[in-house]
């Protein structure tokens, strides 16, 4: 058989009960907020999903578990997510919020892939039960990300996560030495710890519990869909700015690197390549589109543009998505340079999206050797990331995954803009969407929103989004004739 | 010493002379027109150039003629383009023809690169000496490129090149064994062949000889500068698109294929992997452009419909540019398949620009075969072509270049948007350019032209122009410091 069906679907089946057991927080939100329709949508969808679930997985025969094979990761992992969209959506179209299934699935999909994209138009006319379990999918489908990459996808390797190793299997990492277990648990630590950290700072600035969890889900998982529709720029507050922005800067960062926050040697984190060359481009990009902001008179004063530009560099390097400011309308060599932010995304081991930092990096160093040899034919020097080589399989990955990034968006913007809408609007949907971010431009930018694709678009984009969670190759296979050819 | 300065500026010398005297042809056009003022702005730049380009070239001493290196290599083929584009611009300065020599120096890049692009809005008010030279650069720099790639690049290692020799040395191609002055020789021979025969077609669909020649230099060139501001539109004729389209194809198609013709064995082009993925991408988006474009009623009938298509897309994958239609005006689909037409560009060895057919071919490639290895990491398969295998060396470069060329588009595309025009018009300004094609959209669409730039940008386009014309690695490299380092 091509698939080992059986543990498949038990392990999909624990998914279903992992999604149904954690609309139970909702739930009791809803409660609290007396929105009794709420209260009973989230009940009717997840006490049959746990009870389901549990069963199908206690019932299974043990003698039933058979050895997962490389195939049946990949179809887990890819199916995991298109579950976990489906089934989270249920509450959206039973509780009437969204009462469409395809735009629930859309705004589910972007909740997990911690994208932010939605199609909601009036956003705060929405229960809080609802909006909480909106944002809580980001704060899960974070969750998930960390685990997948820094646990689970090796296993399969998957490029993303061969990168991150290749670049923290060094002298310095050495001594962390991770069990798959205990990698997981520590993740979940410093997840949950930054996330206490961040309710605990924004409850300072003035905000009740619910708007400050419901924000920080979006900040540590960089989802950014908000409970306003004119998200952060809402609360007009530089404290709340401040606090998101550098949250959402923490939430980009490999998380294996805040090890040695515990193990009390925080200057070795700026040792790491990746993490100075993602700083750097953050302080570069913020101060540039400050000065041409300021300069083109759209901001009246330095301080000013400097903090509208910190945040969105901050929130789009990230892929995070929340907005202070309607960069659609900065000058348009700005609008280049959140366009490059966005494709960039963050550093691989973060919650963030995009190609990351270290892809970028090694791209450079590849075209720069490449310019060496053109020189010298003989060069054959190993491209070396923090002073140690890089496998030269892990260098074609590089190349190959770029190659399928750009063809990917090429191929997306043409089917998406069967819509008719403009080509920067068809584009930068699909960038937006693949690179987990939110916004894009010009129809689909900051202050608005995806309500305007037709039904197979949106499915289109829901699966981009998931596609681009999951370091792309994941959800490409699945479309391979290689993926279902028996023979192979 | 760095370069071998004296040979690169005898060289460099006896381009100038080359220049200067093919200025004498558009003099003579000009005389018999009876533009007095003309013939004497070609004599008085044709005269010194051939004079001191002459006199350097003889009176160098033969003992200085150091044997040449790949560095010198380089720096000649990239500053021979710059330099034959700056001589090139003088006669449009001193007629006053275009009085800026920004503008003219982007005119004859625009034309010795067989770009397209113009910053000209009146094109019809000027001497016909005049557009006489702005379209014979077109002529001049077709042949040019089709000596370089087929027969120069090759001793410097240039990509491109190699791919075609890996291409096309299979059985069926080593029965011709180039060496280089008989591959010269072939070339011109083919090369005039196909000028005349389309200047006599031209002819018979009722052009007088000064138009059919310099629409046929566009042509064959694949450059698309016209001799009027509505290009081929002016004369409404399906005879005389259906000459100019079948024609720009053939440009577009390897040079080396056309062997096959002369030895009787026109079957033989069918074999060819690259020409025949040329043609299938051709018949299958000119059939996409016609329906759409019918269905949504922009055009009455499938027959006018498929006219235009085909015009355009036998333009546009050739890097043509010259228009029948404005096809910024099309179905947003449309305008992306034009896009992506624009990227793919015409065949290796053939004057046509664009990242090239067999490049996009053997990227497809490399990517089925990376989701292979994901599934099963021991395949080891080579990529083959036309049933042979390409070597691994050549398929990394091409992965550089891909990845080389998306980078240039990228970091182009933010120095052009500094003008503040749109990000459309930013982009596509980049990707005509640097593809060789001409039009792009938006404020540099097909009816429209590239006045409105500032002069840095213009130089920079017209850069980008000479960068994507020799297979970017030539001017890139100008650019990096191992280039300019004594030691290496």
């Amino acid at each position: 058989m091509l698939l080992n069906r059986k543990p498949i679907a038990k392990i999909l089946c624990a998914v279903m009960a992992l999604v149904g057991a954690s609309m139970l927080l909702p739930a009791a939100v809803a409660a609290i907020y007396k929105e009794t329709e709420a209260v009973l949508s989230f009940l009717v969808c997840a006490l049959p999903m746990m009870i389901v679930g549990i069963l199908a997985v206690k019932l299974t025969p043990k003698e039933d578990n058979a050895v997962l094979r490389m195939r049946d990761g990949f179809f887990i992992v890819a199916f995991a997510w298109i579950v976990m969209s489906v089934l989270g959506a249920m509450p959206f179209v039973i509780s009437g919020a969204i009462p469409n299934f395809f735009d629930a699935f859309f705004e589910t999909a972007s909740g997990f892939t911690t994208t932010g994209s939605t199609i909601l138009t009036d956003i705060e006319s929405l229960p809080k039960g609802i909006l909480f379990w909106r944002s809580f999918t980001h704060w899960l489908g974070g969750m998930g990300i960390l685990v997948l990459t820094i646990a689970l996808l090796p296993m399969l390797g998957i490029g993303g996560q061969k990168i991150m190793r290749a670049e923290t299997t060094g002298p310095t990492m050495d001594k962390i030495s991770f069990t798959t277990n205990d990698s997981a648990r520590k993740l979940y630590t410093i997840y949950i710890g930054m996330t206490v950290l961040e309710i605990v700072l924004l409850m300072f600035g003035g905000l009740d519990l619910f708007e400050a969890s419901t924000h920080t889900f979006g900040t540590v998982g960089t989802g950014g869909l908000s409970t306003h529709s004119t998200s952060i720029a809402y609360y007009g507050s530089v404290y709340v700015e401040m606090v998101i922005g550098v949250f959402m800067l923490a939430a980009g960062v490999n998380f294996s690197l805040y090890h040695f926050l515990f193990t009390g040697k925080p200057k070795q984190m700026f040792k790491d390549v990746e993490f100075r060359t993602y700083l750097a481009i953050v302080g570069c990009s913020t101060l540039f589109i400050a000065v041409v902001t300021c300069v083109t008179k759209y901001y009246s004063s330095i301080w000013e543009a400097l903090r509208y530009a910190f945040f969105q560099v901050s929130s789009i390097i990230t892929t995070t998505g929340y907005g202070t400011a309607d960069f659609d309308m900065w000058p348009v060599v700005c609008r280049i340079v959140i366009f490059i932010l966005m494709i960039i995304g963050g550093c691989a081991g973060s919650t963030g999206g995009g190609v990351k930092v270290i892809r970028v990096v090694i791209t450079a160093k590849l075209l720069k050797r490449a310019a060496d040899r053109r020189m010298h034919s003989n060069v054959l020097d190993p491209i070396k990331v923090g002073g140690k080589p890089v496998r030269e399989d892990t260098l074609a990955q590089v190349a190959q995954f770029m190659m399928l990034f750009v063809i990917t968006i090429i191929l997306s913007t043409l089917l998406v803009s069967l819509d008719g809408y403009s080509m920067v609007t068809s584009l930068s949907s699909v960038v937006a969407c693949l690179c987990n971010i939110g916004p894009g431009f010009d129809m689909v930018g900051p202050t608005l929103n995806f309500a305007l694709f037709s039904a197979p678009v949106k499915v289109l984009l829901a699966l981009l989004m998931i596609a681009g969670r999951l370091e792309l190759y994941t959800i490409v296979l699945m479309f391979t004739p290689v993926f279902w050819d028996e023979n192979r």
